[in-house]
Parts: C-alpha cells; structure tokens; sequence
C-alpha cells in the first residue's frame, strides 16, 4: 500500500505498519495533515494572540477555530481507546502514532482534544462515573465545550508516594469540605478551566492506607479556592492553560461529586496515569523529530560555515546527527511496544513497559533536544527556534508523575522479586557441573 | 499457548511471539533447554579441559561431542534463513530468539554451528558458489566437519574502508598468487581451521574502486602462509579459535578458488556482515541477561551485607537494577526490529536498522556487564565470574567490522542527504504563516 | 589564621589560601558579607520591582542603591587585575574566589560592578583606549554611572569564526557609518545602557583576513539602530539588562569613536575574553554550591519523606549528593588553575587552561543544576526555587563566546600539533629497545 | 628555571613547580630520564622473560638489573614522605609528579621500590613497629631484598566494611593461630614474597567494634597456608607477582608478630590506604598520558586514512582528543591537591581530598583508555599496543580497596551532617528577606 511509504508513515516500524487498520491509517493521515497544515505554520500566530495585552489567561480565538476544525474532520478525541464506547476506535498502538505527529506542535493535541490533563480525565470519568456523572461532567470534555484539570500534588508531603496526600476531605452534612494546598492543577485563572478531579484523604485513619483516599469533582468556582499563583516551569508560565498553586480553605462540593465512592481513589488512580505516559512520551518523540529537523536544517544553513566548512559538514556533527537519529528510533520502539503490550494484556500487565518509557524517553529527549540548540550556537536559545519550548516540555515530562529516580525505584524492587529464582537457577547449574565432573573425572573447582 | 510463557520465551516482546511459527517455538525451547543443561553447567569442564598442557590449541573434546548432540537434535544451523534451500526454516526475527539464548555461553552458538565467523562464510559460500565450490567447501561446513575463517582486516591501511584493503591477488598461469599481511582471521594452529576467504586486491588500477577486490578460498595448508602470533583480545588468547597474525607470502591457489568472479569482492561483501552483526547483538543481549542474572543474585547474597545490609537493599543498586533492565530491554527491540525489518524488506533495506543495533548494542552491553562486576566488588574481575569474558566480548564486538565512529559517520551521512527536504518544508511552513499572518491582520515576524 | 576557616574561604584549596594578600582575604570576607546579608535576602525584592508593570525594562531601584552601598564598601571593580592602574589590588586568582561567592545570586555581580559585559569592556577601554577616550567612556564605567554592551554576534554568518563578522563599517568623511545585523549586546531599552563596543569588517578585501576587522564605540542614542526584540534565553528575558536583536542601517560615529585604530579589532578580542570566561566559571561554581545547599536541605526536609524515608536517606540520592560535591570541587581546582596560570604567565599563556574551564565547568553546572531541579521533584522546575534560573544561566555560558564544541576543536587542533613529538620518541623507543634485544640475545618482536 | 620547561615537567601545573623543592626537582628529573631510557624501551624485553616456559612465578632478571640501576641512582622509596626519618626526603605533592611517571609503564614503580602493596607496607611498617621488628621486617623492604603482600580481603563477608572480616586469630600459647580465607594478597608462588601482613578477627566479642581486629605479619612459608589459584583480573594473571586466594587453616605466628598490638588494627589501617590511593591515581594519570600520546601518534600514521583523510584529521576525533587532554589535566589537579592537603593537613584531614581522587580518577581513566583503544581500531584491543593492559590495570585501581559508589556512600554521609547549617542559612535569608520586604512595605511571598 503506497499510503504506507507517505511522510505521515515514514518512522513508523514494518511490525507496527502491519498492525494498522484502515481506520488508522486514516486518521493518521489526517491528523498528519491537519498539523502539517493547520498547526505548524500556525505557531507565531498562536504566540501572537497570547501576548496581546490582557489576554494571557484567555485561550487563543485560533484555538478556538482550529479545535472546530479537528472536531468537524472527525479527529476529536482520538486516544481514547478502542474498548470505550465513546472510542473514535484507535487502538494505543495507533493512538500512538497519531501522538507522535501531534507532538510536533506542542499544542496541537489540544486542537484535537487529546491533551494532557484532559485525556486522562475523560479515561478516568468514562470508566468510573455513573451515568449521571458522565453526562454532566463527561460529555462537555468529550464535546470540548469545558476544560478540566487534576488536582493531586501536594507542597507538604512527598506526593510522588500517592499514599502521603494530605489534602482534606471531610463530609458535612450533605457536602464534602476539603481544606489543603494543591500544586500543579491547570490555571483557574483560565475561564474555559470548569472543574478538578481532586484527590484527597477522606479516611486518615483507614488501618488500610489505600482505602484512605477519595476523588471528587471539584468545579473552578466553587467558593474556597485561591489561586495563590500561576506556577512556571523552568521560567515559562505556560499560558492560557498554566500550572496553578492552589489553597483550598472550607471548599463545599455536593456529595454526588464523589467518584466511584469514600476511599477509592487508589483505584482510579491505577488506571489512569498508564495511557496518559505513553502519550507523553510519543509526543517527545513527535518534539525530537522537529528538533531533529532544524538541526538537519542547520546543518545545511549556507550563512553558517565555521571555518569555511557547512555546520553538517564537520566529522563530528555528522556523528552527532547518526546519534540522534539511533537514538530517537530506539525510544520510538519502547513507547509503540508499550502500547502494543497495553492493547494485548492490558494497562496493569503494561506497568513495566509504561515505566520503561517513562523513564527512558524523557531523558533521551532533554539530551537531544539540548544538543539541537547547541548545533544553533546562541540563536539556539532563544525565541529564534522552538527548541527552548520543546526542551522545557521534554523536562517537565521527565518530573511529572514522579521524578524517574522513583519510577526506576519501583522497576528495581519488582526485579528484585525475581532474584531468588536466578539464585535457584545459578544452584541448579553448579550441581550438574559436579555431577559432569565426577562424571568425566575432571577436578570439581568452586568460585564464590 | 503457555509453552510461550516459560522461561524460554519470557522476555520475548508480544509482537515478536505472535510471529513465530509453530517450528520457531519449538526449536527456541530446544535451544533453551540445550543451553540451559548442556552448556551453562559444562562451562568449567570446557575451560578445564583447553587449560590442559598441550591442548591450547586442540578443539575441546567436550565440544565435539555438544556439537554432535546438537546436530542429532535438529539445532545446527539454524541461522540460515528460511530463503536458503540449506536452512533450518527460521526467519531471521526466529533466529534472533534462538541467539539471545545462545548467548548466555559464549561458546554455545558453536555447538549449534551458529558460530561467527562460520556463520557469514556459510551464508556466502550458500549464496555465491557454483555447485562443485558447494560441495566441496560449503558442505563440510554446514555438515559441521571442517570449520573457516575470514581474512579481511590489514594493519597497513585502514581496512574498515575495505576499498582500501591491500593485500595483493595476482592470477600467474593457473594459480592466483597471494601477498599481504592479515589480522584477525581465526588461528590456524588450530586444526580444524581448514580455509580462509580471503578479500583481496586483484586489479589496483581498476578505474571503479569497487571493482578491485576479489575473494578467494585460501586452504589453511597452502604454503607460504605464516602465523606471526595469536592476537589477544583484552589478553584473552579465545583459544582454542584464536585470532591470528599472518604474513601471505607467494601464497598460490587455483583459479577455481575463486568466488564469484574476478573483482566482485564488494558485491560479495555487501551481503555478508549484516545478518551476522544482529547475531552478535543478540548474543550480545544474552549475556547481558545472564551478567544481570548474576547481579541480581549477588544482591540478595546473605553473606554480603556491607553496613548491615544485602547489596540489593541500596536503593542506589535497587536503581541500578532497574536501569540495567530497562536498557537491555530497550536494546532488544532495536535488534528485533531490524531482524524483522529484514525478513521485510531484505538485507540491504536493513542496513540502517542493522548498523543501528551495531552501534547502541555492544555500547549498552559494555557499560551494563561493567557495572554488574562492580556490584561484585573486587571478585566481579577475577574468574570467580564469567563476567570478564563477557565484557571482553561486548568490547570486542564494539569494534568488530569497524569502530562504531565509522558506522555513526555512514548513518550521519546518509541522513545529512535528507537535509534538504526539510529545509524546503520549513520554508513551506514560513510561507503559509506569511499568508495566514496576512489574512489574520497580524505582524509577520522573521526569526532568523 | 583563624579567619581563613570561616565559611568566607571553605571551599578555598589550601594551596590557593597560602596565595592570598591580606587585602584579598579582606575584599573576599567583604563579598561574603555582602552577599550573604545584602543580596540573597533581597532576592524576591529584585524580583517584585521588575514584576511592577511598566518597570520591566528599569534597573531597580534596589540595585541601585546596592550598588551605591558596594561601592562605598569598596567593593566596586574588584574584577580589574592588579597591573591595571585603576585596579582595586586582586589577582586574578584572588578574584575568582570573590567571584564564586558573587555567583551565589544572579545579579550580585553586578552591585559590585563585576558584571558581564561591563567587566570586558572595562578592561578593554583600561588597556586600549587613548586618555581622552578613557576619561569618557572608561570612567563612568569604572564610576557605575554609566552602562555599556558588547555587540559582536551574527545572525548571518557563523560568528563564532569572528573573521566571518560583516556587519560593514565604512568610512565616510568625519564618521564611520555602519550597517549590519548584531545579536545579544544588552538591551537598548534599558536607558542606562550608553553605548556599545561594537566588532565590524571595515577592510573586507584585506589579503589579511586577522586585519580586515575595527572596533568602535557606539552611542546607545544614535540614529539608525534599531532593536528588533529583546531576545529571550530559554524564555527568560532577562530584563531589566536584556539581550538584544538589532538592526544597524547608516548608523553614523564620529571617527574618534576607533578603538586602536583600523584593522585592530582581533589585537583588541585576542585579550578581551579570557578573564571573563573564567568570571563566568566561578560565578557558575558560586551557583552551584548554592543549588548545592539547596539540594541538601530539600534532603532532610522533614515533609518529604517518599516510602518513608528522608530524601537524604536513600543511598541513590546519598552517592547523588557525593558525586554533585566531588565535581564541582574539582571544576573549581580548574578554574582557579587557569587563574593562577594568568597570573603567572599571562592571558596568551594561559589560553589552554582558560579554555579548559570554558569547556568543562558550563558541562558540569547543567548537569549538577539539573540533578538538584531533579531532588525537588515538580517543585524543581517551579520558581519555589531559584534552580530553574541558575540552570539558565549554566546553559547560557555552555554557548556564550561559542559552543562547546567549537572550543574542543581549537583545543584538539593545538594538541595535533605535537603528535610528530610522540611520534618520534615512539620511533626512539623501539630503537633502544632493539639495541637491548640484540645486546641480550632476545628475539626482537615488531608490532604494527 | 629552564629545567622546569623540559618534557620531566611539562604538565606540572605552575602552582605545583613553585613549591618544588631542588631535591624534589632532581629526583623527577631522574625519575623522568629512568622511565625514558631504561624502562619503556625494555617493555618487551620484560614480556618475553615472563614468558619463558617455566618462569612464570619468577621474578624477571631485568627486573632485579633495573632494581639494582635505580637503587644505586639514588630513586629508592621515594614515596616514604619526609617526616619519616627513613625518608629520600620528598613531600606527597613532590612523590606525586614522581608517581606519574613511573605510572607510565606497569612496572616502573617496582624498579624504584615504590610500588602497591609495598609502599603501604613500608609505610605501616615504618610508622607502628617496634625497633625490632622494624629490622627484621621493614629494613629487607627498603633495601629490596624481600617483598611483602597484604591480606584484608574476604570472599566470605562483605570486606569493603572492614569490621566484617571474619578470618579468626586466636591466641594458643605463645603463637597466634589463623583460621580463615582471603582474596588478593600478592601470589605465594613468587619466591621473592617472603611474608603477609594479616588483617583478622581475634575478639571478635568485643563490644567496641572497631577494637576486635589485629595485624599480625604472617611468613609465607608458614605451614597451614594453601593458595587454592591465582586470581585474573579481566584475564590477565598479573604475573610473576599475581594475586593468590588461600586459605588459613591453623597457621601458626609467634606473638612478636603482633603490630602495635591486639585489637589495634583500625587505628594502623586508618593511616594506611590514604597515600596508596593517591599514588594509584597519580600512576593512572601517567598511564593516561602515555595512552594519550599513543592515540596522537595514531592520529598522523600515513597508513590510517579512512576515506582519505588522517585519524587526526576528523573533527570527531579532534574533539576527542581535546577531551582527553582536558579531562586527564582536571584529574591531575584533583590528585596533586589531594597530595598537597595531606602534606599541609595531615593525611587524615585530606580523607575527602583523597576519596575524590579515588572516585574520581579511576573512572576518568577507563573512560580514556578506552576511547584511546578505539582510535586503534581492532588492533586496540591486542598485544599490538599497551592499551588493554593500561584498562585492566584502570579498571582494577578503580574496585581496589572497594568500589567507587562506596565510597561515595562515604562521602556522601559525611556531606549530609553539614545539611542542617545549610537549612539554618536558609531561614535565616527568610527572616531578613521579611524584615526587608516589611521595611520597603512589599508584599512577602513564601515559597515551599
């Protein structure tokens, strides 16, 4: 099939192309298309529109204009997966690349309505919530009429260890009052923000510590919340969407706000981080493929010739560009069989592949990424490129969720488990190696 | 199928599993359970038994006989893809699982006859010789009677640009005479070393310079060969095999020796090092997966416990666990994958997934086996470990076929020819947001 | 004596404490104080008046009155060597110990008129400039009445090769009249910025390309320069100094405006970067003790304690933290090397050692910056701490004055020089040994 | 002084020449001209001697040739620092530049009799024996005319934390009773090894533990000691001097053999290692000088030329050869102040300067080493250059005396005491950032 051998195609391993169905392939066509087209030249003027005095927490009309667009040409809500009845019918394995080319972009998965935090919030509210929850905080998601966001890190404990949350959540009367402070929520400073799924601690005292936690819909104008202020990554604000600090001081939802019910949370939360990693990661990717690009372009720029000589025509440029170029296909291979082994064995058997990619992806993509600005010279740092944006984006994926230091923690004590069975193995061997000596009257030397 | 979810198959990718054939799966746990009885336990015996005065460089009878059981079992020369009248039948992605597993030994490929560099002479004879050169060269070798060696590599030029290779091929009356000095072609003190294919230069003024070289059949006996000395690697002499230094001098075959033809050495070549580079990477993850076997048992060793505790209970080594299996991990996709791009597209539409396993793999597989010695301690250097050879072998592969420098600069090149694509979209996109900055009423802005 | 072993002169080597003049261990506990009282207490201040709206491109008042304060301590200029007439009295080496502690907080440098650019000027308007030029543009520098920039980046040819510059300076009657596009010279919008040291090709078709260069001094307030934008680094746009795009078109000069003379624009550069390179060194090893210090609080921060544990009582972080403390204390043996080295045999003589530290220390700060970001976890990357602006500014200087890799080429270069003298003495080597091996009846064994 | 501008110097940085002593000054230059002359040239003499049938366990003749030159040449003990009344009279920062030198071949240092484990031997000997002892022991060492080893290892405990070693000494009567296993000591099948000084258990209840363990000097030829095998180190058996496993079993010493008495062995070992370890690195550096070298010899030769162009003529490579340069000339200065400490504070005050050098170095060095291998091509990793021993002997210093993250670990511990006065620091800039922000009516934010 021609298609196949397309731009929209071109990374995409034989195994995976194999795999692809017709609808897929569709629709990675066109989400190619859309963001080649729509999104990509669209950045200054994206750029533009934010800056406009007094419009920073406003979304841009343009988005506004493009999500109508993705939404009209059937391209909303792709990552959801094939098993929701909601699903346009991707699998993860094809999600994925779709992911990958809306990455190129740092905003274009929220022209399709596949951007974070969103994508795990409607996973999350398709899966748990009743009927009546669904309607009235589902569908606007699934519509892209209403932005939410997720409300879970905390400042005064070492939230990355979920079981810590300290946040309140106490039932009074026929509400639940919730008092602490909370990191990282989208900016409520933004009108389209409508609610938080909160997680909290309902039942401090649960001699079971996972049945402590509850999650609750909490909408952005509910009295009691305070925006303390829009926190920056690495310097930027990440505007209109940002990154709120938050204080939530006697703050009164009605009780049908309790998702799935008191002390649940940590079965939620299970499910819900798995897909929205995979995500992350191929839009890395996505990002390390245009990174990539302007260093291609670079390399052939014809004003820049240090020493009479082409950047892309020093030895050691040359070698540098191979490495990126081996080193971005590798990631690409972990995060697509991550998500093959999700839709084979499910999003709980996936756990090790899931944590492989989040580990190993973001930080191949802050090194190569960093050595694309440094193939720039100076220009590389600044607003002259989009790379500063796609290293800042490559960073904070490396951090959220948990610093990788705590996910390789947890990969090293689940190996741990299996260390008995080698040792076991390693006893087995030495005991025919006796008996092969004995056997063949060789002298039986031991090593330990 | 639960015989895929033993031991011998546990760290096959999903994706990989559903394409293997019913003899795939069967022959994969034949290799695993010949490994695992056969070899893994008799590793000291075959040290023993090669440590022997007088034996250095005799064939261990040990091996004579593995290799006959694994004959008589259906296990010689599996490595042969299934497009070869002479394979087996599996394909090269089959194989790769059985080489993966032939890896935990360093010498187990050889008593399956998977062994480099009888492997790519195999292969070649298979694809290049007329019937009579067949008979009498190849059969013995796939009958596992005689063995061969590759004579490419010269110390006087640098011979991983092989069109700079030296070593003289004159036709006089009906032989071809032979002079140049030759590096690394196995040993021919060992007796079972019964040929060489040797590439040399034949017509030095050859407009073409990929038309100089030809490739010969060189018996070891032929007089006016000399072996300067065996050449150790990292100080290991690997015999009984060996590596040798050799003087050709007037050294004359017939004619008939000839493979292929006068000055089709390149083409010859062309073929040859691939499939062979995604064996050695394999076998190369192999022994990554037994050097971290060893380390995660070293871990749990009850009586190392250094300020109290067992050296798995570090986080810091509870880290390093966890970053060792993911990479190794990581590292056998890339090879699978360009396994299966092989069996795909061909051999020459997989030069850049081979040269992309060539480079990552023995890099990983170098710095993983080097902190499993650390982890133990001054004894991870001595021969109470198999851990020295393996990292020799990983190092040595690092450089086989040209270092990975030469191999990263072909990649860099070819990928720098795609420079141009780009630069033209980019301007492509600069274009359109002129229009839509236009149409917008906005500035247009350059960032340049 | 009992005050080198305060906290002032910790990190200080012991053989660079027994070179230290009683007034450099006074200006060095003065910076100390300085900083320690006067600075990093103020830090949100500086922040929140250039946060005023309308401010952003106003120095702060507070600055000013600091400066004003340093000044009357005696701490103005420290930078400027002891050989210069209007020096304070410290060595190069008895500077960079003030300039660590300055590096502590971003702009401590400049209250004590130490910072980039201004002390490259300054000691270049010291050492080239004719009295008359000295008395006005010199002295307000050295007074801190007056600000300055370097304008010598180009967009459009690769300027790290300065013999590429092109912005043009032609001579038109009693002016130079100049035309070109800079980057990077501070922030015209700033009104205390006066003017800039401009580098431009005045002699184009000069068989010499090392005389075809001028450098003149450019009135901030002349006509025809334009600033395009304020260019941002890594989204910071450091105001209220900047970094600006700019456009010259006939912006005209009075011909007394030559620094030197014609054509003497590399005599001038030759010494002009040198010292600041190693200003900006220890600035970074200030920052990073600092990031430091923070990563060890965030270590026994009672509140976070994931799985139970401190921060600082996991092993992993425990070896972080050990290797963070190793490397910087070795970066600093480097750059007070070069130091010294300048001091002992001037800046030509000290060029390797110079570029040793330009090379080494901006890798290590990102890397170690980064790591401390890391033991944050999300908070890392927020402005809860000043991590993500130290880590901006390490990049910053990885790529200032050219890339990294540009100054390893340079480096290699010069090394390649001296090969034929280990060459020789390799030969010289193997002639004696021969000699030996005849003398004692030894086989005499070649290998090459 | 022209002297210190010959080759002897050339690397010594200018703060190190200044404090170079006239003794200091002639003992390298004689240093320098031994290595030069006598012991490079005659490094395949020393091969060929070691590998002669039969004389593997034997000292070589050149060797005592060599030994009896350098001896009556004045270059005896050079390491034995200048407080102790045996002593040439050189400081460690003096021995240091001599050890770099001898570092250049293995065995240089054993020509000198400076060489591992002697030194620290002669030192321990020198500095806790009675005047007896001293004659009978330590007075053949410095003379050279016998040879020691040292014996801590343990195969069965975690030895790297020495108050696990188990090996039992027992007081029956007048003798000292050993029972255990140990690792390392120099081979016993070398003639010239005449005793052991023994690290064991003898109260092993004592509830102080850092006073259960004794040092007693064992005779080699004490009935009761088997060497089970001489240990490889990455293949190579380090012969003639090797590395035995033994084992105790009754052997029996006279109580004059104690050393400084029972239960002291901890107060004689804290003093022991410290300058070994900086000799180690210094010798490493010398190695790293000498790979250096032959890497830029390998740059220019005629015959290596890749695609047309010279080694040396790669950017890439050119850059690698800057890197080495740089990274090698950093290590020096951490070792050369790690000896400088220790000179001026004593050697247990210079424990962090030393852990760094020993952490630090041995990582540079393999690093090096290798990439020098590289350059090689195939014939890097033979007998064709030093190179594989020069790794090996990297590889080794870098686990001796126990791993690197050990001692990190230790470094680590002891960077975390500081943490609270850092955090201390910390409020402190709180509450003066308050007074001020109050004092200039600003709003006061907090960050946690």
């Amino acid at each position: 099939m021609s298609q196949l051998d397309g731009p929209a195609f071109h990374r995409i391993p034989p195994w995976v192309k194999a795999k692809l169905s017709p609808t897929a392939i569709e629709k990675i066509q066109k989400v190619h298309n859309f963001v080649e087209t729509e999104c990509i030249p669209a950045e200054p003027i994206m750029k533009a529109q934010i800056a406009e005095v007094g419009k920073r927490w406003t979304t841009q009309p343009l988005m506004h204009e493009l999500r109508q667009k993705a939404k009209t040409a059937g391209l909303f809500n792709l990552f959801l997966p094939s098993h929701f009845k909601e699903s346009p019918g991707l699998t993860n394995l094809e999600y994925s690349c779709c992911a990958e080319i809306m990455g190129r972009v740092y905003w274009a998965q929220q022209t399709m309505n596949c951007h974070a935090p969103e994508t795990g919030n409607i996973e999350l509210l398709a899966k748990y919530c009743t009927p009546e929850q669904k309607k009235k905080w589902l569908q606007p998601l699934l519509d892209g009429t209403a932005s939410s966001a997720y409300s879970m890190t905390e400042p005064d404990v070492a939230s990355s260890d979920a079981t810590q949350i300290g946040c309140r959540i106490t039932k009074e009367g026929d509400k639940y009052v919730i008092n602490g402070r909370k990191l990282f929520g989208n900016c409520m400073w933004n009108s389209e923000n409508k609610f938080y799924i909160l997680m909290g601690c309902s039942d401090p005292y649960n001699p079971n510590k996972w049945a402590r936690h509850s999650m609750v819909i909490v909408p952005t104008n509910t009295p009691g919340i305070t925006q303390v202020r829009n926190l920056t990554i690495m310097g930027y604000d990440h505007a209109p969407e940002g990154h709120g600090e938050y204080i939530y001081e006697d703050v009164r939802v009605p009780l049908e706000n309790i998702i799935l019910g008191e002390g649940r949370a940590f079965e939620i939360a299970q499910g819900r981080l798995g897909p929205g990693r995979i995500h992350h990661c191929m839009r890395l990717i996505g990002q390390c493929e245009r990174a990539y690009e302007l260093a291609l372009v670079r390399c052939i720029d014809p004003r820049k010739t240090p020493r009479g000589k082409l950047i892309g025509q020093f030895d050691s440029n040359i070698e540098r560009i191979a490495q990126m170029r081996l080193e971005i296909d590798q990631a690409r291979l972990v995060v697509l069989n991550a998500a093959d082994t999700m839709d084979i064995h499910g999003n709980k058997a996936g756990r090790y592949a899931i944590a492989q990619s989040k580990i190993l992806v973001p930080n191949m993509a802050t090194r190569i990424i960093d050595e694309c600005m440094q193939l720039y010279g100076g220009q590389g740092l600044t607003q002259h490129t989009q790379l500063p944006e796609m290293w800042t984006y490559a960073r904070f994926v490396r951090i959220a969720d948990g610093p990788d230091s705590a996910h390789r923690h947890q990969v090293g004590r689940d190996e741990l488990k299996t260390a008995e069975k080698y040792a076991k193995r390693n006893r087995e061997y030495q005991r025919r190696y006796k008996a092969l000596a004995e056997k063949m009257g060789q002298k039986y030397e031991t090593f330990e």
